[in-house]
């Protein structure tokens, strides 16, 4: 029989942002009950502390550790299926690693996200710009190495890469100045020398033919799914970092994918393969987060 | 000791909208942990049958059965105070009514929305417009009836209700008249007539002293607090009927409060009486809805 776990993983040091825990366990909160175990991977509490940034990493420590005791879990229990609630995108790559592992290296990925997280910027910090790049055995040194075989870059295929104007572009170049952030490979340069394939919402939304392609050209036949919600349109679905109602966000673009194209797609992917990895990411329930702050201190709810 | 419970009353037919019993779910879950018991009201779930208009009441013998439930259960417990997670506003009726038996008659009861719900819009025939009016002994005879004291008009006051441009005005009497809706006397009538005291949410950004002033002088010393979030700015918080993205709502005017000072108003009130009551309704979570959809429909979490 097929063994499949849940994993609830809140982590926040990732994006360096302690509302990434509270997503992750609203996320698992709306999930549908059945007979799979919710397992919750242990993850620092945020407690007041900034992060330190570790040789280019804020909290490398923290996310090292936590990465580990994924993997000690997943270990443990020795599942064909794993679905992942996180917290910010680093959360992938324990499950990731070990089901390519398990599926004898033979894993696809299709990552749908409105970024690619292939490389590092410099200046940002943050371990989510990385976990596709660690998968494939980039990234960040330190992590890769817990990757025992690294995903072939043909059994990738990235979905809903925000496509942004030219005057957006020349707006977050700005922003990117201004902060002094740079990158020594942009993602761009990685898809190309990996030959990675990608198709953007709006391909997507005329015809899924490339990714149907993919799966046959490259023999898929064991696929994990990626997640990161913020490839929705933050109009539609606020839930985002990008939707904060009180404070703009210009580090990079918005996706623009409606949730009926994204379960389509999910949809006929479980039709195409076997899937047997799901991640849920980056999910940032602003009017919860302001309503359980605002509960948190009415006097009649706290006698 | 002080008895308070929590009572959980996901009732949806007030506002004919399924969604307001997932609005009442989460909004319990998100309130702080503590030893107030969490007691679940019983409420007739949505089973894809729309319901009967019963002499102008959509679902009126579900409501007043549901009515009766929340009495029921109050007696069987016979709390000292009570809190309200809602549903649609009607479900107010039952513990406020309670209240002001057990504060023998001189419940006082601030109204933090940005409707008064005082009266019945003929065409739209929705119990919630009407809880205000029925613990005033008005509303709608059957409702009102089991109201055994009724609330002092001069114990009420208004907070928050929304005031319309003119051009607003014109625009919902003008989709009023296309769909029939018809009043029998005004909620401003209403006020007038029963000389209820209102403060706009501008006029209590400048000051509260109009709401210490009524404390005063109508001798308040038990108070029950209601809040419909739609009192709140649908630009900040947007889990409400105003903020579907899918679909505009061109019914009534939206809230302009913002959280900080929501919060700031109910500590204030908190420090000047003793809060016995507090409601919380019409939580309308669209993200957290169309994202438990999602979730609901994806392959592996439903094998």
């Amino acid at each position: 029989m097929t063994k499949t776990i849940r994993l609830l993983m809140p982590q926040w040091q990732g994006g360096n942002n302690p509302n990434y825990s509270f997503g992750a366990e609203l996320l698992a909160w709306l999930a549908p009950d059945n007979n799979q175990p919710l397992i919750h991977v242990p993850v620092q509490a945020y407690d007041g502390t900034p992060l330190d940034n570790e040789n280019g990493m804020n909290g490398r420590k923290q996310l090292l550790e936590q990465l580990e005791a994924a993997q000690h879990i997943i270990d443990a229990h020795k599942p064909d299926r794993i679905v992942m609630f996180g917290g910010d995108c680093l959360v992938e790559q324990a499950p990731f690693a070990y089901l390519n592992e398990r599926y004898r290296g033979e894993l696809g990925l299709i990552w749908i996200d409105a970024h690619s997280d292939l490389v590092r910027y410099v200046g940002y910090d943050n371990g989510h710009t990385l976990p596709l790049g660690n998968l494939l055995g980039e990234g960040d040194e330190e992590f890769a190495k817990h990757v025992k075989i690294p995903l072939k870059p043909e059994n990738v295929f990235i979905a809903g890469l925000a496509a942004p104007t030219e005057e957006e572009t020349k707006g977050f170049s700005e922003t990117f100045q201004k902060l002094g952030v740079t990158t020594i490979e942009t993602d761009a340069e990685v898809i190309q020398r990996l030959g990675i394939r990608t198709a953007g919402t709006q391909e997507l939304t005329n015809s899924t033919l490339s990714i149907k392609e993919w799966i046959k050209e490259s023999g898929i036949k064991y696929l994990a799914i990626h997640i990161d919600l913020d490839v929705l349109d933050p109009k539609a679905f606020r839930s985002l970092l990008f939707a904060n109602p009180e404070a703009p966000y210009n580090l990079s673009p918005a996706g623009t994918m409606q949730m009926p194209q994204l379960l389509h797609l999910i949809k006929e992917l479980s039709e195409e393969t076997d899937v047997v990895g799901l991640g849920i990411t980056e999910h940032m329930p602003w009017d919860a987060i302001n309503l359980k702050n605002l509960l948190g201190e009415i006097p009649i709810l706290n006698h």
